[in-house]
């Protein structure tokens, strides 16, 4: 049954993609209805399988490692590949931890009688068969699998051809723990080809695959979205500001900006700009600067900030978009709350805005006026995370309006339908 | 500011396209935060301006039937595209509809606080910019802006050329409107344009769009989600089929039949295939080829069902995937429920289906295990309606599983955004 090895493929590369989504809608058709207890119990034993699996996993990591290293892979991506038994029994708790989570899938969201005596529900469903292309991390196979099986998916998996023999094995791995406990080990299948024409082939696939999540850098992501006609949800970058207003508590903004820019810098959810109030600049500016040298944060900053703090160079007008996920910052500053607003909206990627103030209607005003999913205030954009949040665990953070739009969880991974109670009813 | 007729295009279409696009972002950003009563204040004016408006509207009109039917249209698409007095009433009517209803913006889903003092809200926003692509009907252009408007979307509309002096007409009217109420004219925009190359450009405005909606038949459909890189709502084709299980109330059956066959034919939630259990097949099938023989409707059959009916003509395999839309109905016999689910969910479109029956447990496992947008136990399937579902009004029927899935109303054109009040957190 297990469809993913090249050495087993057969006929052309289109018939392997079709017989790969023929599977997967075979199997998404029995996880449909498949109940929570039997969906956590596999994925316990799944967990354990890798656990067990370690050293086979650590076998085909070592042959990635060693033909990336051939290839002359930089230190931070080779690090991004490298697995260890740690790396391998993190993956195995992610697993455990997604059994504890309540099971989306079967809540009732609403139910109300029509006049007429229909009785009609709302009720959350599995999306069906999820397809997920991603670059060189292999710890994202396990992590995929678990979120899209917990909300009742089926998933393709495409990884990068950098990871391929660590996510063969991790892939055989949860097949036969699948298969262990009587489900079909098609859902989760690898596809196990290098060939940019398969990756193509997958996302107009929309006979069998009804989402397709990108995860990884931009360019990734916006080859996904210009080349697929299987609906995407979009994860994206972040082109995340704080707008010190004039009101702000200077050592709280000073705090929440060292915090946004530099406890992590290669996020989606790390500042990128600061926007300051310019009646506050002269004071603010200097403070925010001293605490930021600690990291040697370079800023970039207009001729306003310039004026105000020495050690800010000059930003040009691509410093407003860039998402340097770097030790630098822009610095614009602004006349009133409208311009900062305006500003933002303009430059930001709809991640993560935060506004530091004490004015009531400042605050209100700025939530309701920032477009982007996630809008603070007094508080550090690096919150945008679906642990933060609360949700468990996260398949990605959504930077589109439709279906989903920030962290996404096992919620964000189902559909609804509406199931209709009747008695006889025609229409008139 | 009004960007629309062809006279004014200055530059090349694409820079046309651009602007339009500007323009939508720009009255977009007003939308996002404009009240309800002003909005409705917008829709009630509206309503009476098309009233007012009906001579010229009516002008253009005839201009756009006399050139179609210079050009050979058919008496079918011609009924389509003809507007009269009581056809702009109805409109208008829509649009003051629109405006009775809730407003959907604004509503905070949920709001909890974290263990850290963060309390993180969802709050339901604008989706942004919506485009709606469609065919004759010119009466969706009112239609699409009052919802689109109502939810706090800008709208750039590219009607069927067969009605631009229609559509131009009403949205000039529109675009009055709203500057009477202080509100900006592109909140409607019409792409005044019969060039294809720039609806293939608009299908690829991801920097101004938010979200497309096709409306029209499965050419236009199928193009839109093939070519767009902007997310697509799949509105769609309907194979919607009615199971009637060994169990079921025959006259229920064959009733709920008859009004989802014939109540009105060319209708995406109209039964075109009937699946019956072989146990009843010789006593149902006769008195269901009786009711419909009333509205001389043709019947396809396997050969089971051949047997029991003479009336029934042999069925081809590309019968049980047909969207007839048509006075034409194929029927399958089956042995058990679940070859009729399997059935179903082979050749079914995601639309709607039904199931006739007294028995509990068929019932539930039909709900649970037919993959459609709606799934009904003893009710007709004409019944998936945003107006039967009491949504109030529709913007059409999703066939996919992303966003939204059934019929779509005004919530289902916004999105979400998480609104989050801190007092100094930073991410430790």
């Amino acid at each position: 049954m297990y469809a993913c090895p090249v050495k087993r493929q057969k006929g052309t590369r289109m018939e392997y993609l079709e017989q790969i989504g023929r599977q997967a809608k075979e199997a998404e058709t029995m996880l449909r209805t498949l109940g929570s207890a039997h969906k956590d119990e596999a994925l316990v034993r799944a967990s354990k399988a890798l656990v067990s699996g370690t050293e086979k996993i650590l076998q085909a990591n070592a042959r990635d490692m060693a033909a990336a290293r051939d290839r002359g892979m930089s230190q931070g991506l080779l690090d991004r590949l490298a697995l260890s038994t740690k790396r391998i029994a993190a993956m195995a708790e992610g697993l455990s931890q997604l059994a504890a989570l309540e099971d989306p899938v079967g809540e009732v969201l609403s139910m109300k009688p029509r006049p007429n005596g229909l009785l009609i529900g709302r009720k959350r469903v599995p999306l069906g068969v999820v397809g997920i292309i991603y670059e060189a991390r292999p710890n994202v196979t396990a992590d995929a699998f678990g979120l899209c099986f917990k909300a009742g998916n089926a998933v393709i998996l495409k990884g990068g051809s950098d990871a391929l023999h660590s996510n063969t094995a991790i892939v055989e791995i949860l097949q036969e723990a699948l298969a262990d406990c009587g489900l079909p080990q098609t859902a989760v299948q690898l596809v196990a080809s290098t060939d940019r024409q398969v990756t193509e082939r997958l996302m107009k696939l929309n006979e069998y695959i009804d989402v397709l999540i990108p995860r990884g850098g931009a360019g990734l992501i916006r080859t996904v979205v210009q080349q697929s006609t299987v609906p995407v949800i979009e994860t994206g970058t972040g082109n995340c500001h704080i707008y010190v207003d004039a009101s702000a508590d200077l050592s709280m903004a000073t705090e929440i900006l060292f915090n946004a820019k530099t406890q992590r810098i290669g996020v989606c959810n790390a500042c990128e700009s600061l926007v300051v109030h310019e009646a506050i600049a002269d004071t603010f500016l200097p403070i925010a600067a001293d605490r930021l040298a600690e990291k040697q944060v370079e800023l970039r900053g207009d001729e306003r900030a310039m004026a105000a703090e020495s050690r800010i160079l000059p930003a040009s007008e691509e410093d407003w978009g860039c998402e340097y996920l770097d030790y630098i910052l822009s610095v614009k500053t602004v006349r009133d709350i409208e311009e900062a607003i305006a500003h933002i909206n303009r430059y930001n990627t709809g991640h993560s805005e935060a506004i530091i103030t004490r004015d009531y209607d400042n605050a209100q005003r700025f939530l309701d006026a920032v477009d982007a999913a996630a809008v603070y205030v007094n508080a550090s954009t690096r919150f945008t995370d679906g642990g933060e949040f609360g949700m468990g665990a996260e398949i990605g953070i959504s930077t589109q309006k439709l279906h989903a739009r920030g962290p996404m969880g096992l919620k964000e991974l189902t559909s609804t339908k509406y199931v209709i109670y009747g008695n006889g009813q025609v229409r008139p």
